[in-house]
């Protein structure tokens, strides 16, 4: 440990759009107020990761260490910092929560506003960044985590600790995606026993709102995808039926039609997984007259927009959205830890891949193929 | 009275879209099974009449006799009809509840769907019509009420006996627009106690979701509207602002800028009463973030679709809409008539204007102009 001082260490950095990270040696500078820095054990590499590498995101910065799914121990705090202690192991929180303003107060959202200004500019709560290459240059923080890096240091509400007796190489996916989706079910829309639940696009957030599904023992899990790879893997995680949209409807049967049919009315709730706008208008109108609710989870391109007729909603149809699955990082992850070690909720078995940290532009790839949900690295090697 | 046999009586006929109404005699068949004659001694015109006359309305179907916001006095009921008997005074219901269908026994929502399918086409639920003129023609019914006549037919389904201690002139506009206005706000949006609302559009829809937020002791309850004489009815009913965009804005401000200064960061509910898909946007974009809720009253024009960055939903508002104010006609009718009858709602201060029947085109026009909120017809006249 070197409380105090900078650490000199590998990171992988995203100086452009469009090109692979560059691993390299960084300094990461010492925590200041209120900030704490961790050793990154384990990250995983996420769709918003590729999203912003590949330049499509409007807010994307360059240079920056990328990487929001990790875990690892508190190598040092600052001042201030009652929270986390060194030693503790933690789970970096892209969605910080203070406590104390007036999202947090609400009790009616997970979107905490304390950092949420500097976050997006890719700097820590005082204006600056903690990161710099070999000649000097400044690189930007990403996410409030920055977790591609071996060291990273982030604001103390982004950070919660959780037991040592949980393996960061498996919780590091409860920074993201694992979260995302069975908080969406769970939590945003709360799905009850006997529910009927249509979710679009089977990867790590999708799988994981089937699990939260089917802890609710809703009588319908329908997953759709383009990919039957996806099959036995919503098998596996709970899905009751799989609808392929390419393959699995009669001419001229539309996805809505098709789900409709099979849920004789429409679904009770419906979850876009894919960040497709058309995507997430058919989820919205598989939805039951009168009552069925559609959660937008994906993150849709720059630009895009959603539409639909009004018609749908004056029908009793409501639309919403979920960030982070609307879990509070910090007071709920201690229950998702519990559930994840009594077996009630998978990790485990998203992790498809593990590389060593310095393969992390394989692990980029890897993200493309069907046969990958989450690849692990290692920044030990 | 004359059970079991037709009635000849004057109505106001649809024959064509943009035509005004023919005012002649009809023929008014005998209510079958489960079907209830009622003398309709007031109606009022809503806007959604002048929407189908207006031909607008891809649905509407001519000749036909429109209205749907009338009381009357049951004349005779058909066979198997338990819920009224002839002397009754009642509100004919354009939103049915049978309480057994899936809709009515889920209470999630008050869409029944009993008569949904014939009431769309224009006819009773056998498939046929009550009305014909004086050549035999026959003439269909309009959104299963059809108060533009003396007397009409409709399902038992649609009809609710009301205390006669209520006067009929004044109660006829619980049939609809005060109704709507006010159950999207107490039941629909279940507006609490210090909630910021904004309410699009102060006609007698809007008015009385304002209505509903002051009976909740909502803390800021804003009406936009663009035209300035409806600011005294706005405070009359409880609005605390009053902003008109066209009048009101700073340069560069948008209404939604504007909507979010004064409630410091958005509203909690905001209400479309307006039908216009871009106001319905802003609507939805003035909502808070991470809890506010938008809700669709207003009907738009056929093909008009809602747009949004689904970034909006995301970020915790939510889109939904609202029919008839969520209100069950039947269960929920007795407690709109005591909270009126207890001065808690206002539906007097509503009827601006009076016309005997035969003036009814005359009432038509009213509606176009800004000192009319309902004008209710005398069908003794």
């Amino acid at each position: 440990m070197s409380p105090g001082k900078p650490i000199k260490c590998i990171a992988a950095v995203a100086y452009e759009a469009g090109k692979p990270l560059t691993v390299e040696e960084i300094t990461v500078d010492a925590p200041k107020e209120h900030e704490v820095r961790i050793k990154v054990e384990y990250t995983a590499v996420c769709h918003t990761d590729a999203y912003t590498l590949s330049g499509m995101d409007p807010e994307g910065a360059f240079p920056s260490i990328l990487g929001h799914e990790g875990a690892g121990i508190v190598e040092s705090v600052g001042d201030k910092v009652t929270n986390v202690k060194p030693g503790d192991h933690v789970i970096a929180l892209y969605t910080a929560e203070c406590k104390e303003c007036k999202f947090c107060t609400s009790n009616k959202t997970n979107l905490c506003s304390s950092v949420r200004a500097t976050q997006g500019k890719g700097v820590m709560p005082d204006g600056t960044s903690r990161f710099h290459n070999a000649k000097g240059e400044k690189l930007l923080h990403f996410m409030g985590c920055s977790t591609f890096s071996q060291y990273t240091v982030v604001a103390d509400v982004s950070v919660v600790a959780v037991t040592p007796e949980a393996p960061l190489e498996k919780i590091c996916l409860l920074g993201c995606g694992v979260t995302t989706g069975y908080g969406a079910a769970v939590k945003t829309a709360d799905v009850q026993k006997g529910d009927t639940v249509a979710v679009f696009g089977a990867g790590t957030v999708g799988l994981s709102v089937v699990q939260g599904a089917k802890a609710r023992g809703c009588s319908k899990i329908i997953v759709v995808d383009i990919n039957n790879q996806k099959k036995q893997w919503a098998q596996d995680f709970g899905a009751t039926d799989f609808v392929n949209p390419k393959t699995d409807l009669k001419e001229g049967q539309s996805i809505v039609d098709k789900l409709v049919e099979i849920t004789d009315g429409g679904c009770d709730f419906t979850f876009d997984c894919t960040g497709n706008t058309s995507v997430m208008r058919d989820a919205l109108e598989a939805c039951h007259k009168g009552w069925g609710q559609s959660i937008i989870i994906g993150v849709a391109a720059a630009g895009q927009e959603i539409s639909t007729r009004p018609f749908q909603l004056v029908t009793g149809r409501v639309w919403k959205g979920s960030a982070f699955g609307g879990i509070k990082g910090r007071s709920d992850m201690d229950g998702l830890i519990s559930d994840y070690r009594d077996g009630k909720l998978k990790v485990d078995e998203f992790v498809t891949h593990e590389r060593p940290f310095t393969d992390i532009n394989a692990a980029f790839e890897d993200l493309h193929h069907g046969d990958c949900l989450r690849t692990v690295l290692d920044l030990s090697k």
